[in-house]
C-alpha cells in the first residue's frame, strides 16, 4: 500500500458553488468574494465560484454574475462556474471564466428528479453548451451525479455508470467528475468504478467528488489515490449539507482532505493554516457551526491558545 | 488493493467507558446500563462497560461496580473495564468481569502527565495488574496511548512505540490497543507503525483505537485492513471527544466503522439497524448531538420518514 503514490495532486474547491447552493441561509455578495480570496489565498488553484442556474431554483446563487465579476483572484488560479444551459453559459462568458462545469445523472430518476429531463435530453442540452464552450475555447468540467448510490434507484450498476460516463465523455469533457451524491460509498466499490472505467477514461481527466454522509469520504480517497485516481474535490469546512437528509454531512471538507495527504506526502499547494482561516470565513458566513473534522479541531486548538494568552496576559 | 480482505474482523466497543468518561454529564446508572444491553442487542460481542478508577479522577464512571453488577448480557458478550490499579482489579473480580484493560502511554511526558507515573513506574504498576489478573485467569488487554502523535512532545518516534510495546507485551498482554489519542494519525503511518511493530508482536493480537478529530480515523482503518490487523476499537455515536481539544470529534463512531466494514464485505456480526438504535440510547442520555455521521445520517433519515408517515396518516 501506498507504493506509488504521486507526488502531487490537484485540489478542485466546490464550497462557493455545491456548499453555498445547499445552505439554508443566503449569503451576501460581498462575504462570497471574501470566502473565495480566502481559499485562493491559502493556496487552491481551482475553484468552481458560483452558478448560473435560474434563481428559482438555486436563489442562495442568484448572484452568481455579480459574485464572478467582483472577485479578485490571482492569475495560476482557475474560477469556473456550473451551468445548466446555454443561458447560464452566457453569462460564465459575459464573466470571463475559462473554465465551465456541466451536470447530468447516472440514473434516469435523479435526472428527472433533479433538472426534469431524461438522461437523452440531458446529454443533449449538456453536448450543445460543450461545444459553444469548446468553441470559445474554455474548459469544460462534468459531473456525473449518483455513480454509487442514487436516493431513489438505489445501489447503481456500474455498468449503467459506464455506459453514461462513455456518452458524457462523447459530449467534449476535459474533466469527469465522479460524485457519490448522497455519500453511501465505500472503498472497494471506489476501486471497481475507477478500475471499469479506467478502460475509457484516462486517469488523468478522472475526478473524485465524496460526501461524507457516512464517514467513508476520507477513506474513498485512499481508495481513488491507490487505483490512480490525482484529482478530488472538497468544499470548505465541509459547507453544504446532505440535501437526502436534512441535518446530515455533506460535502468531503477540504481542511480534512489536505491534512490526510500532506501526512501522506501528496503535495497539494495549499496552506492548512491559511485554508483554515478560510472555513473560519466560511462558518461566519453560514452562520452555523460546520461539520469539517479538521476545521472543528483547529478551532478549538486555535480557541484554547487564545485563552491561555488570555491568561497569561491577566497574572 | 483489497485483494486479501479478512472474512470477518473483531469490533470492540469502547463507548460506555472511553466515551463516556470523557463527556461532560454524568449519566446515571441504569442510563448506562440500557445503553450497554442495547449495544449487546446490536451484536457487538467485547464491550468496556466501565473503568474501576478513583471517581477523584472520573467521577463519570464512579458507578463502575453498579453498573457491571446491574448490566444483564448474553453469554457470548465479552464485558471488561479498565482498571488502573490492584485496587481497581479487585473491583472488576468482584463483578466477575472475564476480561480486564491496562493503560499506559508511549510517551515519558504524557505518562506523568496523564496518571503522573514515569513509564518505568507505569510498567511496573500494569505488570503487578497483569499477572494478578492471569493468575486468576482473566484476559488483559493493554492500551498504548499517543502511538503516533503526543499532545505535548509531539510526533512520536516508531522506535519509541516499538521499545515501550515490547516492553509491554513482556508484561502479560493477550491484546494490544494501539491508540491514535489525539486523532492526528494518516493513513501511511500506521501502516509504517503496524509494519514495524508486526516483527515483534503477533498481528492477530494488535489492535487499532482510532479517534476521527482530523477526519481520518476511517481512512486508518482502511490501512489497518490492508496491514492484517483484524481488530478496531469504537465507540458508539462516537461518544467522548477529544480531552485536547474540547468541542472537536474523539473516538471512532462505531457505525461508521460498521458501515464501511459491511460496505467492504467484511462481516462483523453488527446488525447496523439496532446499533443505531443503541447510538440514539447514546445521544438521549449524553444530552447531547453525537459527531458520528452514519448516526446523524441515519437518524435524519428516520426523522424525514417518520414526517412522511405523519403526512400520509393525515391525509
Amino acid at each position: 500500500m501506498f507504493e506509488s503514490l504521486p507526488p502531487e495532486v490537484k485540489v478542485f474547491e466546490v464550497g462557493p458553488r455545491d456548499g453555498l447552493q445547499n445552505e439554508e441561509r443566503f449569503v451576501p455578495t460581498a462575504d462570497k468574494v471574501r470566502l473565495i480570496e480566502a481559499l485562493a489565498a491559502a493556496g487552491l488553484k481551482h475553484i468552481e465560484i458560483t452558478s448560473f442556474v435560474s434563481p428559482k431554483w438555486i436563489p442562495q446563487l442568484a448572484d452568481g454574475l455579480a459574485v464572478a465579476k467582483s472577485v479578485n483572484l490571482p492569475a495560476d488560479v482557475t474560477a469556473s462556474a456550473l451551468v445548466p444551459n446555454l443561458k447560464g453559459y452566457q453569462s460564465a462568458r459575459e464573466a470571463g471564466l475559462k473554465e465551465i462545469a456541466l451536470f447530468m445523472s447516472a440514473t434516469e430518476t435523479h435526472s428527472k428528479k433533479n433538472i426534469n429531463k431524461s438522461i437523452d435530453e440531458a446529454l443533449a442540452a449538456l453536448t450543445e453548451v460543450a461545444q459553444a464552450a469548446h468553441a470559445d475555447g474554455l474548459k469544460v468540467r462534468g459531473y456525473m451525479s449518483v455513480v454509487f448510490v442514487c436516493p431513489y434507484e438505489g445501489p447503481v450498476d456500474p455498468q449503467q455508470v459506464v455506459r453514461v460516463v462513455t456518452r458524457l465523455m462523447q459530449a467534449g469533457i476535459d474533466e469527469l467528475s465522479l460524485g457519490d451524491t448522497i455519500g453511501a460509498a465505500t472503498p472497494r466499490q471506489v476501486v471497481e468504478l475507477v478500475k471499469l472505467l479506467a478502460r475509457n477514461v484516462e486517469l488523468e481527466k478522472m475526478a473524485l467528488h465524496f460526501h461524507d454522509t457516512r464517514g467513508t469520504a476520507l477513506a474513498n480517497v485512499v481508495a481513488g489515490l491507490e487505483s490512480g485516481v490525482r484529482t478530488f474535490d472538497s468544499s470548505a469546512g465541509g459547507m453544504g449539507g446532505c440535501p437526502y437528509a436534512p441535518g446530515a454531512a455533506g460535502n468531503l471538507a477540504t481542511e480534512d482532505l489536505i491534512y490526510m495527504l500532506n501526512g501522506l506526502g501528496v503535495k497539494t499547494g495549499v496552506d492548512l493554516d491559511k485554508l483554515v482561516d478560510a472555513g473560519e470565513i466560511a462558518q461566519t458566513i453560514v452562520e452555523r457551526k460546520l461539520p469539517g473534522r479538521y476545521l472543528q479541531a483547529a478551532l478549538a486548538g486555535r480557541a484554547q491558545a487564545n485563552s491561555r494568552k488570555a491568561e497569561t496576559a491577566n497574572e
